[in-house]
């Protein structure tokens, strides 16, 4: 069901042919979830993640079985400006520790009941410094692209990205200001945790990188000149994911920047999404309003790996659950008011 | 560890000696906290919760294997002034949609893993209309506590409770406009979806009773004059935690009335509560901002139940998941900045 992606082009016709929800489902989840007993309206924002969820796996009473939380790590170039409050070492050691259960992903991808998998990419060959030249080549963006791509599984039914990648806040806010405008400080934030002077540094780090990639085409070569290869990889499954209609939860501030450059390429690439948490990264809130999405959760989280995500999937699962187990009125003998 | 509620002095004394959290505990978990492989606070909330569950469990390093979900469903004679959009049928009808597992309730304290137990309390004979005397006897206030009292299990280890009874949102209003002041339109909300002129009906309603009960002593005996069976009871489940040391999750409007009576009762009797989720019923946020409780969840529901902090039962166990599950920087072999 998903094309080989043998070039950018690909990438882009599959996303733009990609199908919409079944609205006969969502349709008939709007008759259900009016029968169901409780007050009309009663379960707010559940109701209407139910008959979204409903419309995107076209059936009326839907189950969340298979969650999947796929992670991807990368290394930056631009880490040699100083912009993170942590050594780009940690991403390898991050990555070991995912791998042996010890990170805070792990332990919410578990008790949200769903998989888990780390992709590494390149780890030892970080993206090129983009204030001095594109942070990849369109081969680079490629494959990072085809790995988040055949990441996904096509039999989950709800889908996590998430990511690793020490300084990622930078080409994030970088992508940010270059798809969405204003000036760099708007969309810089502090990350792990960077001081004032940190904080101005990485602003001027994101300007230049701006700056001299103002020539960029769209949003797929926006990815290309400011991104990184985890960043990549993350729009890459989000893409697969719209083509194979498997729900995405969003992450955070880098997630989001992913999803950002694929909402550039095709009006409704991220109908499929809601967004998990609103980040305590500054920006994110900002970016989430460009894309039109309403947090599910604003639990001051900021730590990316899918976390915000990831926790949001069993709030997926309760309203999926109210929707798909309530009886109706009539079913329960309940007057309906 | 629970004395016998004989009298209410009984319960107004056990609230008022009730053990506070264990701090060496709370100390040891925010050592091991700073200790996680993450960068400082980037959990957010979930880093608070898990070190406040810590404390009251008296464990540095908790679990949360065992959370209870109890229901009481309540009558109330007030629904004669025609305060609600439902027959007070609907009551015992819900009771058995409970019974049956067809409720909202059901599923949501399903997809958390909680146990779910009913308490319908003599719905065949509803409180007193308090627009004309107290709702409740002292006896009859004493034996709804006592319902809640022993409901608790003293081996959960996290507690919901929620509540079902057609009209009860008139009581909830008219206990915080007792507790807090103001006047009664600023309490008062549209329920399960009373129109304008129902809303008016139901505010004069709130008026009358709070000024026939202007003589009301304490929290407990606002919650006789104008509570019910159902928030007595609540009341009663919500002090029995506090003694054991069992965390609570508020819920909504109703729930949270029921709380605020303790709240008046004892200082600190809530310190072992959370407040799951803000109800969309409007008064819900000011009634928490009084109690200092800033809401897990903010999703739009407004059902009752314990649907809202059935749904928050999640976002504990992923906190305790995390803090307890994570593995150390030095365990892990991660640079710590």
């Amino acid at each position: 069901m998903l094309p080989e992606l043998n070039d950018l082009n690909t990438f882009r016709k599959a996303l733009k042919d990609a199908p919409g929800p079944d609205d006969a489902a969502a349709q008939e989840a709007v008759e259900r979830n009016g029968q169901l007993t409780k007050p009309p309206g009663a379960l707010g924002r559940l109701e209407d993640i139910a008959i979204w969820y409903a419309g995107w796996r076209g059936q009326s009473r839907p189950q969340i079985n298979s969650p999947q939380v796929v992670v991807f790590a990368g290394n930056h170039g631009v880490t040699a400006q100083g912009v993170s409050a942590f050594p780009p070492e940690v991403t390898v050691q991050m990555v070991a520790n995912f791998e042996h259960g010890g990170a805070a992903i792990n332990q919410l991808a578990k008790s949200a009941g769903a998989t888990m998998t780390v992709h590494a990419l390149d780890l030892d060959r970080p993206t090129t410094d983009f204030t001095k030249a594109p942070a990849m080549s369109e081969d680079e963006l490629l494959v990072a692209l085809r790995t988040g791509w055949m990441a996904v599984d096509p039999e989950a039914d709800l889908l996590v990205v998430g990511e690793m990648g020490i300084g990622n806040t930078t080409p994030a806010a970088a992508i940010a200001c270059a798809l969405f405008g204003g000036d760099a400080s708007e969309w810089t934030g502090r990350g792990t945790g960077v001081d004032d002077a940190g904080l101005e540094n990485k602003t001027r780090v994101v300007t230049e990188g701006v700056v001299l990639h103002a020539g960029c085409g769209d949003g797929l070569d926006i990815l290309r000149c400011l991104g990184g290869r985890e960043i990549a990889a993350m729009a890459g499954a989000i893409a697969a994911a719209r083509v194979l209609r498997i729900p995405v939860i969003l992450d955070g501030f880098i997630c989001t920047s992913a999803a950002a450059c694929l909402d550039q390429l095709a009006p409704g690439a991220l109908d499929h999404t809601v967004a998990g948490h609103q980040s305590a990264e500054s920006a994110h809130a900002a970016m989430l309003a460009k894309l039109g999405k309403d947090p599910l959760l604003t639990l001051g989280l900021r730590l990316g790996e899918g976390s915000g995500a990831a926790l949001a999937i069993n709030i997926l699962k309760s309203a999926i659950a109210c929707h798909s187990g309530m009886a109706t009125f009539a079913e329960a003998g309940v007057s309906d008011g």
